[in-house]
Formats: structure tokens, C-alpha cells, sequence
């Protein structure tokens, strides 16, 4: 035993009773590969129970795990709803090494390191004869363990009641978090002392989404981000969530002790289990580093290998749309102002008056169209191109949306020919107003109705409280339905964008054709009165920790009013904006301006004509939660690299040193940059753009604007009179 | 004015204020065409109400009419939840005859009649400015009327609450009632006075069912048939339930008062309406002849014509099928006793081993083929043919099964060919286990392979709770899912069958191939444990008020211990078993005992070969509920006629004369007729057979068992000394 053990088990005997660390068999320890992180487990009078640490400092204290059971009413012995609780016993142990390098279809990185230990618990309750095992795995970053519930005679199907999964803090952290919803995630990140939650949450919930439902004062959402007063950063969250409900964490704020609350369904029950089976993947990272959270891959470690075995068919999307000018107000979803409401099945327009203010229409579509084909986007999202948009929300209609009408001023066949002429895809928008059953009913269809014509790429949407009414956005039945619509395109070869669907939880890694995911306050709400500017430099540590988010980037006339009614502004510089393409990583990006708000502003412009969407390296080089991130990122499999810094009103400088670059390469560095007095809100289009030569080792000093940033790219050509190394090692 | 009008008032007068009646202007009267049935309509302080008499004798005495809405968390006014009850003024009045007759694609006659007088008042809110129009056609054997809601400025959504729909009897009936339930109609009738059923209603509950729920001591389902002590035939039910929830009926048993129950979702909410839209017509049949109740065609004519526009494929069913023996239990759906339970979508039967009795094998499945070759079935119903059956109930599963994969013993491709070689076609077969979810998603995909397979007609299963769970079998969603699937169905020219589905309101004149239904307690329950031998002459004024029962008679071997360990014995006499393929009209008539059971009695079995499933003409000769049915029916388009009785426990002569038959016709008689000492219990298989010539205007004297019947199959051959009269006229 070495002495960083030592000191290990001397910290773990301060915050847990000697007698038990001494006597109790069933207690058992785990460090990561490179000993950062520490897990103890044990029984605690037949209570299973766990402790986390990182380097020597604690994490979790001890916490208890189980689950707790509803009667089922269908059971014909009477044990089904005895608690998974206590009365266990270790009947087994098993420790595991685990090492392994992946390439995911997209991403980050292009390869992915996956070493951990792993250790599962076999335990027995000794009433009831049932198995369950816990599996924990430790990487250095973090840890992640789940349930798992073996076939057994006394466990075949049981409904779980709350799952009873505790996170005791060692202190009262800093959080960014959004209160626990069923409904909806679409907050601003609030920033507080755990004990504060209380007091701060009425006031944080948005009471204005189109489904809100709130369960306790102290209840957040995952992926949660705290910083300690020891400035160790602890984010929980959960990895790979299939058939189960989402989690989110109700806070002890006496003792500082979050406890697992999951998402139920229309009955008020959380789970309906059929052995085999299991939880997903609680997880804790932790790091004395802020930019080891924004780099960890143990989300996407955590989840299974990819399922789809041909995926040459799933490519990262950069696109534009028919989308902000509605957002913000200049034009409309709907075709026609005639109707007060709409039967879908029994469709008037053929003889309705257009409201002449309807976005999707044929030659403003094809204006995207030849915008994407000018500045090399892929595809164009239409919004609005199919019936029914006249009387889509507010509610609680099942029967909204068929998926497969135009309107009558949308020349699908036309504009498809039109776009494939010009190199570009139209991008499918299914909105389904939370009619799940609506949407389940037609899918098949609408599916087919895609691959005729030629789509791969869908943006769903969620908006309103679902339909079978009762249920939540987040239940098992729920998750259920996303991964079946998941599983449904990849059929197909679509690639799902999923809006208002549940928080990723890495499942992108087993099916890459979940492309991306809003199911956070996206871009949309600057034009509903504003996300606050430290917004998306909390976002990285939260919300993207479970996959890439269609944030739609790319507001560079950030004053609405210039071209709208809108009174809002948009609380970011307009280099602001162009650093999201690179601090907000995402295989899908929007290019959501319009046309000719990019056209006034053309050489700033260029930035988001360049910046690719899929990388093979990224580097934070500095981070710290709502303050500022800045990464660089080298494009896939190619020589030049882009850079995006991004921080809160406060402005920020960054030195960064240019030690990432291939050496014997000359790069041509164009960095956009905030103007002198540029502010988010009084000078957002304050900006420079300058040229200069640089290579490996050279050091920018940049300046970012309160709200602003900066984004850079870096043009590689090699250098004759330097001799090129390391592209191959790094690039295989 | 004539006298039987001027009777009329004066009854009206006595159970309503004479003042309301001459004061207020919204006070309306209407007579049936023959003015046997009058309506009378008012408003009372605001509120709708009516009332019913027959012959001036009260039938339903002053009742009010209204929906009590619910708070609508969605609408953006704060009307929207006022209920829809009182505050009403007349502003319109529209008074029509209509008399059509037409012919239905199948049917109990080859054409219906029609005719009816209608009245419907516009009714406006004061306060909400909302019209409301009750319609009510008036028809010489009963009432419907119906609540509906044109597209108004101030009602587009709303959410029913309740329907407060008043049925006031005159007395305390004698009624034959089943609890009200919102998951199952498998109970048998209770026959009480109304002040009973309260008293009754625990032990009336059929608790074990696989889903029960009951909502209220005096709550009752319809179709309810009720006798006055003057001998009034009264029938309360409901037609054209689209869209809408079910309604049961609710009594106040101090005042005698029924009033509608509909069926909640998960949410307890009752209705989500989006207008223009209607409710179901609620419909009170009455007559002083039983007869008549059993000869009406209201429900049907109430229900809008047949929506599908080829009907040619849409083809009454005889069919025998793999059922009986599993009922029985002598051999079994699933095919291996070796899994605990299934995953769906990972099954292991390849390597399970079978546990030799599954029924739905190649060799068994041909043998059935064999006999219904042999003996001119249309059909062969095989339950257990796909793969689940080991996991299928009891557990509220959701992914149960996926309707397209055979058991290893099942040679669905060898089957199809062989039964096609002989003439027949194999019956599908969809146990979704209520799993809703689980159908509607795999939905498309089950019909595609029905259709690629030949298949032409599916039964469907809803046992157990409905998932999405917390929904209920006979909610609005769930009627709008059977609704759903029926019309799929008819897009691939499938015909359908619903088991455990919603009791049928006549929807199969709007759409033929929804060729039959369960929906109550069917022959199933005689291996169970039994039905009282009056519970087949009770069904037919009650479940076969709105549409047919796939009853599955003709158990000619009625002890099952004779070929199983099943103690059970069918609770009517063998040649009761025949009489129910007269007196239970249906399309779809299951010959449902073993083949080697029918050989048995192969001279009894010639009536089950002999009568059809079509009709051109039916009389009914003689009827009291749960004593007697004794109806003659000519088959299809052809000159044939058959003759069903059925009675009680209690035995029952009768006397039918000939008059129906052809003139310048003699035919062949075949009685199939009780052994002088058949006893449904004690001796239930002696049965005697004889032939006669008889003609038009003889007289059979017929002697039924307790629990028997008799069955009579009359061969029309032309009488070459008598002129034939009438054919033509009597079968256009």
C-alpha cells in the first residue's frame, strides 16, 4: 500500500465509522487507472452504500443506494414491492481492468480512450432471495455505476416506485442548475450556494413554457455542475438512459445530500422492469480542473458501442433555414390567419385566403436554398412546409400534425429538384406538438414519405404536454418513444435532431444518427426576451455533457429591431456568435441568421463558412463554469485548426500558446475579434478581423468583450524549411 | 289535434309543471311517424331537459341535459371551463321527417328502414355566448338524441368533465344490468329491480377479470334493458360513440334517476373536444312487445352509412379455429415452459425446448384445416401462432408481442399453401395484452404481412390493463385507437374482430368490416366456471343491441371432462349450442368445439354446416329477456329458412306458425329438438332429430329443455300444384 492510499483510507475513516470500515466484509475499494479517483462501497446494516473521493479530498460522501418498489397490482406472490433496499448481503465481488480505444462517427475527437476499473457487487437480500448487482466503474475522471437486475425466480417484474440513489456533497458547492422538471429543461442556469436552491427557485422556474411541471423546491435537473470551496468541480449527471426514466436529484439542503428523483408517467409510477435488466449509469465526474470536465468522455465511455454497423450514411450537418425570421416574428408558420382551428384530416386550404406573411413558401425557400449552395451548407430546415400549423399548439390536441402535407404554396417536388440541382438537401421538420400518439400512429409513414423524397435529416419537435395525456417529456415511456424513433430512422438512414426530447445522455455513441438534440433554452429564447450572456459558458459543463445541442449559432445581426418588430437583442457580440461554432461542440450546427443579415456582414461571415463540424482533436485550453471557455479544435483528419473563446458580461483575456500546431507547418491565422469597445449590449457589432502568420509555439493574447469572444482560424501549409512531424501519430 | 295527442298532454301534465309547459317558449313536442313514441323538450330556468313516453305511458320523465367542462390549463380565457349546463335560451328550432331505407353490406335483413321524425333546437349560453344544439330524432320504437357543438368564436376546445346526460325512469324497473366498469363487460347480467343493485353490486362484479375497474355502487353499463311492472320494454344505450368516451349510466337510487358516466383517461378527464364536434346519440328504445327491442334497427340507423366505398371484399365468416382446446385447457398458446419470461425483441426459441402441447402446431393447425374444408368453413382461427405466449399477460408489459414472428412448430409459409389448396383461409390473430402502444407501433408493419400472406381477417385481444397505462379499455383514446385500427384494417381490406374491445355502438353500418366483436362474457367463460343458462337470452337485448357477438357457440360436447381434465360443463343443452347460430345474430360465427367432438355427433353437427351467416329477412317469433328468443331468419338471397329458440333454466314451449314461409313453396324440416328428459345439467346431450314436408300457415309445437332450445332448418323447394307468390317482392 502506497502512501497516497494510505492517506486515502485516512480521510475515509474521518467521514465513516471505523467499526464498520473494519468489520464489514462487505466493504470494498477501487482507485481509477491513475489513482485520482477513490470509490469505497459497503453494507451498512444490509444497506448498501458508497463513498467517492479525488485526490484524497471527498467527493460523495457515504450514500446509500436502492430502490424503492410499488405494489403491482398484476403480481400473484406478495414480495414484488418489498423495498430493493436493505436486508442485502455480498455475496459476490468482481474486479476488472478495462482499456480501450474507439473512433466514434463524430465527435470531438476521433478517437476515444475508455479505461476505467470496474468493480461489481453482487448482493443478496436475504428475505426475499433477489440478486442485485452493482456495478461501479472508475475512471480518472470520474466514476459511473449502475443497477443491474440478473433473471431470478423472486425478480422477474416489478415496478419501480423512486429510485433511492443518494449523492451526499461534502459541502455547500457552487451549482449551475435548473430546477427539476417532467417537462421541460428550457431554463436559465441559475448559479448558487446548494443552500440557496430553496430560496431562489420559484423565481427559476420558467413558468412560461408550453409544459411545465415542477416536483419539489429543492429539485434540479442533471447534468448538474458544482465547484466546491476547494475548487474541485463535481458534476453528476447519468450515461446511457434507455427504457428507464429520466433522473433528476431533490437536495437535502439540512444535510446537503441529493437523492435520485425520477420522471414518472400518468399513473405516478417511475419504472416497469422486466429482468434482465438495469439502471442506467449514475455519474459523478470530478476534476481539480475545469477543462478535464468540458474533456471527459466518460458519458460517452459509459454508454454501449455503436449498433448501427453501416454508418457511412450518418454525416455532420452545417445548415440554414426557414426558421429565425419566424422565431423572431417576421413570418409565420401558418398559411393562412382563416381558421379557427384545424381538423388535419379534413384539411380547407385549397380554398383559404394566405395570410401572405407564411415563411415557407416556394421562392423563399429557394432564396435558402441558393444561400446554402453559395456558402457550402448542407441542408436547408423548412419549418412550416406541412398543414396544420394554424391551430398546432395550446391544446392538448391528439390529432395535429400528418407529416406529409404541404401547403399549397410549398412546391415540394419543385424545390427538391431545385436544391438537389444546387448540391443541397432540404432538412424534414416533424413537429408533433407532444402527440406522441399522434406522431406514432404516422411514423411509418412519414418515415417512407422522407426516404422517397430524398431526406436524411429530421428535426423533431416536442412542444406542449404529451399526449397518451398525463404522461411527462421525461418518463420511461417517453424515453422509450425517443430511442424507438431513433431506432425507427436509422431504418431508414435519418439522422433525428430531437427539440424539447429528453436530455442526452450519450446515447449519440450507439446510435450516431441522434445527430443532435435541443432539450435546453436554445438560441430561440434571445428573440423571447433573452438568455443571459454567461448562458452558453455554463452550457459546455451542463447540458452538453450528454451530446451535441442545436443551439442555432450564428446571430450576427444581434439587434432584432433593425429588421423586425422584435424588441430583442441578442445578449452576445456578434463574434460572440462566432465563437459558439467551436465552444458549443455539435456535428450539426445552424447557420440561423438570415441571408441577408449574413450578407451585411460578409467578411465576418467567412468565419462560419470555414468552421467545420466534425473534428479529430480538441484542447480546452481554458475553462471555468459561466466565467469563459476557449478550446481549440483541428478539423477532421485535416491540417487546420479553429479556435473559439466565449465568456460571460465580465469580458476575459486569454494568452494562448500556440503549442498544439503541427510542427513544420505555416499557419495563416485570421482571428475575429470583439472591437475595442465592443459590449454585448450597447456595441455588439463592434468587431476586427486581422491576419497574421504564426507556428507552433507562438502565443495570441486576445481580448474578449463583456458578452463577447473571439473565434480564429488556422490555415496549415507547410513550412519548406521545417521539417513536418507527428501528423501521422496524430492522425490515424 | 287528435285524441291520442290530446292524452298524450294530459300525462305530460302530470309529471311536469303545467306552468313551464305553457309559459316557456322553449318548451317543443314531437311524435315517432306512427305516434306511438313522444318527445317532449323544455327549458327549465335555463337548463335543457325532456322527457319520453310510449303510448302515453312515461318512459323517461323530466331529465335534464348538460356537460360539466374542466378547467382547460391550455386556454388562454377563462370560460372555457364554465360548464355547458345551465344559462341556455332557445334561439332556433328546426323540425324534419326523414325516411330512407337502405341495404346493409351484412346483416340480420337485406334492407333497413329508416324513419324517423327530428327535432333540433339551437340552444345559446346567455352568459358565454356558446349554442349548444341538441338533436333528437324520434322514432316509432325509441328516442336518440344527441349533443352537438358547431366551430363558434367562443368554443373550439374543451374538456368534458362529465357528462350530465339524466335518464329519469317512471318506476322501479325490473332491470337485467352488468357493473359499471371502464375496463371489462365480461360479467353476467344481474337480474333486479333498480333499487337492487346497490345491494347486488359487490358479488355482480367480476373481480377476477384481468382488469377491473369499477367506479360506483349503482353504476351500470349499456346497452341496459329494463321492463316496467306495465310491462314497457325500456332499453337505454348509446349509438355512434366516435370519438368520445364511453358512457355508462349512474343511479340515483332514492329518485330513480340514471345519469350518463363516461370513461376517464389516465387523467381522470373525460373528453377533449375540438369543435365542431358531437356526442354519441344517446338512445332510449321502447316498446310494450319484447319482440320489437330485438327487431330494432335504431342503433344501426343512428350510425352514419358505410364510409368505405368497395365493400365487395367485406364477406361474412364461418370458421372454426385452435382455441377451444387451450380454453379448455388441454393444450396451450405457448410453445416451451422453459423462459420466465420473453423479450420480444430477443427471443430464444431456437434453442427452447417445446413442451409438446402447444396447440397451434403444423399437424394440429392442418387437421382444423381439414374439417373446414370438409364441412364448408370460410376460416381457420389460430390463436398461439406467434411467438410471446410464454410472457403475456399479467404483468402490464409493454413490448408483449410483434405479430409477425411464427413459433418454430408453427409452418406458416407449408399452412398458408395447404389451406389455400383446400379452400380456406387462415384467421390472423393479434393479442396486444391492452399493450396499446405496443399495436399501434407495430400496427402497419402486422397488416403489411397479413396482406402479403393472404390473410383477409384478424382477430384482436385486449387483455389485461390498458398501456399507456392508467388509460382505460373504453376511455375516448382507447375508442379512438380501436377506431384507428379498424379503418387501417380497411385500407388492406382487412376484415376485423375485436376481442375485450369497446362494446359496439353500432359503428359496423359506418364500417362493415368491423365484422364482430366480444365485448361481454362469451363461451369462454362455460370452461371457466360457467354462464347461467339465461345469459344467451339476455344478450341479445343488451351486447347485440349495437352490433354482433363473436360468441363462439357450438359446443356439442358440453361436459369437457370427457377429453379433458376441465370439470366444467356448458350451461345449456347440446342442441341449445345449436339454436345460438340463429338467436344470436352475427356475421362471424365461430363452430368452435373440436373436430373430433363435432364427429361425434355428426347428425346434430349438420345444422351448424347447414345455417349461414347471412340474412335476408328475421322474425322474431317470440322473446321475453332471460326467459326466451325465438327467431326465424331466411338466408341470404335465398329461399331458405332456419329457426333458432332459446330459453332459461326454466324450459319453454312454443307454438310457431309457418306464416312467413313462401306460398307455392313445400319445404324440407328439419327439427333439431331436446330429448323429452334434456336437462342443460343433468342431461344435456339427448337430443332427437326429425324430418317433415311443411308449408306456409303450419304450425310447429316445439318443446324446449331448461337450458335448451331447439334449431329448425326448412330446404324451400317449389310447389309445382301452388302458384309461387312473392319472392320477388319480399327479396329485391
Amino acid at each position: 500500500m502506497n502512501r497516497i492510499k494510505l492517506l486515502t483510507l485516512t480521510w475515509l475513516f474521518s467521514i465513516t465509522s471505523m467499526a464498520q470500515v473494519m468489520v464489514d466484509e462487505g466493504t470494498k475499494m477501487l482507485y481509477s487507472p491513475n489513482e485520482s479517483v477513490f470509490l469505497w462501497f459497503s453494507i451498512d446494516g444490509g444497506r448498501p452504500c458508497y463513498s467517492v473521493s479525488y485526490k484524497q479530498q471527498p467527493v460523495v460522501k457515504k450514500s446509500y443506494l436502492g430502490l424503492e418498489l410499488a405494489k403491482d397490482k398484476h403480481a400473484s406472490k406478495g414480495l414484488e414491492e418489498t423495498d430493493l433496499m436493505e436486508g442485502f448481503q455480498l455475496v459476490d465481488t468482481k474486479k476488472s481492468t478495462f482499456d480501450e480505444t474507439w473512433q466514434p462517427v463524430w465527435g470531438e475527437t476521433h478517437e476515444i480512450r475508455n479505461h476505467y476499473n470496474e468493480l461489481a457487487v453482487t448482493l443478496k437480500q436475504r428475505e426475499t432471495n433477489r440478486i442485485m448487482i452493482l456495478r461501479f466503474r472508475v475512471y480518472d475522471d470520474g466514476v459511473g455505476f449502475r443497477y443491474e437486475f440478473p433473471q431470478q425466480p423472486d425478480l422477474n417484474y416489478f415496478i419501480i416506485k423512486e429510485e433511492r440513489t443518494q449523492f451526499a456533497m461534502a459541502g455547500d458547492h457552487t451549482a449551475w442548475w435548473i430546477p427539476g422538471d417532467y417537462d421541460t429543461q428550457e431554463q436559465e442556469t441559475q448559479e448558487s450556494k446548494l443552500s440557496e436552491i430553496r430560496s431562489r427557485f420559484h423565481d427559476a422556474v420558467n413558468w412560461s413554457n408550453s409544459s411545465v411541471s415542477v416536483f419539489s423546491e429543492t429539485g434540479v435537473q442533471t447534468s448538474l455542475q458544482m465547484k466546491s470551496a476547494d475548487s474541485l468541480y463535481i458534476n453528476i449527471h447519468e450515461a446511457a438512459c434507455i427504457d428507464y426514466a429520466t433522473m433528476h436529484l431533490n437536495l437535502d439542503d439540512k444535510n446537503m445530500v441529493f437523492e435520485s428523483w425520477l420522471t414518472p408517467d400518468a399513473t405516478g409510477l417511475k419504472g416497469f422492469m422486466q429482468t434482465p435488466c438495469k439502471s442506467p449509469w449514475r455519474t459523478v465526474m470530478v476534476s481539480d480542473d475545469a477543462r478535464q470536465i468540458l474533456a471527459s468522455n466518460l458519458i460517452l465511455n459509459l454508454n454501449e458501442p455503436c449498433e448501427i454497423s453501416n454508418v457511412s450514411w450518418i454525416k455532420p450537418i452545417k445548415y440554414c433555414g426557414v426558421w429565425w425570421e419566424m422565431i423572431v416574428g417576421k413570418s409565420t408558420w401558418n398559411y393562412t390567419d382563416d381558421f379557427q382551428s384545424v381538423d388535419i384530416d379534413r384539411p380547407r386550404y385549397r380554398t383559404a385566403k394566405p395570410n401572405g406573411r407564411h415563411g415557407a413558401n416556394t421562392e423563399n425557400v429557394k432564396r435558402y436554398i441558393d444561400f446554402a449552395a453559395a456558402n457550402g451548407l448542407d441542408q436547408v430546415l423548412v419549418e412550416g412546409w406541412n398543414i396544420g400549423w394554424e391551430d398546432w399548439f395550446g391544446h392538448w390536441k391528439e390529432n395535429v400534425f400528418d407529416f406529409v402535407t404541404p401547403y399549397p404554396d410549398f412546391d415540394l417536388f419543385g424545390l427538391l429538384k431545385y436544391a438537389k440541382e444546387k448540391g443541397v438537401r432540404l432538412m424534414m421538420h416533424h413537429e408533433t406538438s407532444s402527440s406522441v400518439a399522434n406522431y406514432e400512429r404516422r411514423l411509418d409513414n412519414a418515415f417512407i414519405y422522407m426516404k422517397a423524397w430524398g431526406y436524411n435529416a429530421v428535426k423533431t419537435g416536442y412542444v406542449g404536454d404529451i399526449i397518451p395525456r398525463g404522461d411527462h417529456h421525461y418518463s420511461q415511456s417517453m424515453n422509450r418513444h425517443y430511442m424507438h424513433v431513433v431506432k425507427e430512422a436509422a431504418k431508414y438512414h435519418i439522422m433525428v435532431n430531437g427539440h424539447e426530447t429528453v436530455r442526452p445522455t450519450g446515447l449519440c455513441r450507439t446510435y450516431p444518427n441522434l445527430i443532435g438534440n435541443e432539450s435546453a433554452r436554445g438560441t430561440e429564447y434571445e428573440a423571447f426576451g433573452g438568455n443571459r450572456p454567461d448562458h452558453t459558458v455554463i452550457l459546455p459543463f451542463t447540458r452538453l455533457q450528454g451530446g451535441p445541442m442545436d443551439y442555432t449559432p450564428g446571430i450576427l445581426e444581434t439587434q432584432l429591431n433593425t429588421w423586425s418588430d422584435n424588441k430583442n437583442q441578442v445578449n452576445t457580440t456578434l463574434v460572440g456568435q462566432l465563437a459558439l461554432y467551436v465552444t458549443m461542440y455539435s456535428p450539426l450546427q445552424m447557420v440561423a441568421d438570415l441571408p441577408e443579415n449574413y450578407a451585411k456582414y460578409a467578411d465576418a461571415f467567412q468565419f462560419i463558412r470555414d468552421v467545420p463540424v466534425d473534428w479529430s482533436e480538441s484542447i480546452y485550453i481554458e475553462a471555468e463554469p459561466a466565467r469563459y471557455v476557449t478550446v481549440a479544435r483541428r478539423e477532421k483528419g485535416g491540417m487546420n485548426w479553429f479556435i473559439g473563446g466565449k465568456c460571460n458580461e465580465d469580458g476575459h483575456t486569454s494568452n494562448i500558446k500556440l503549442d498544439f500546431l503541427f510542427q513544420g507547418y505555416i499557419y495563416t491565422c485570421t482571428i475575429y475579434a470583439d472591437g475595442k469597445k465592443a459590449h454585448y449590449k450597447t456595441n455588439p457589432k463592434a468587431y476586427t478581423i486581422s491576419k497574421k502568420k504564426v507556428k507552433r509555439g507562438d502565443v495570441l493574447n486576445l481580448k474578449m468583450a463583456p458578452g463577447g469572444g473571439f473565434a480564429i482560424s488556422l490555415e496549415g501549409h507547410e513550412d519548406p524549411n521545417v521539417k513536418a512531424v507527428g501528423v501521422e501519430a496524430r492522425d490515424r
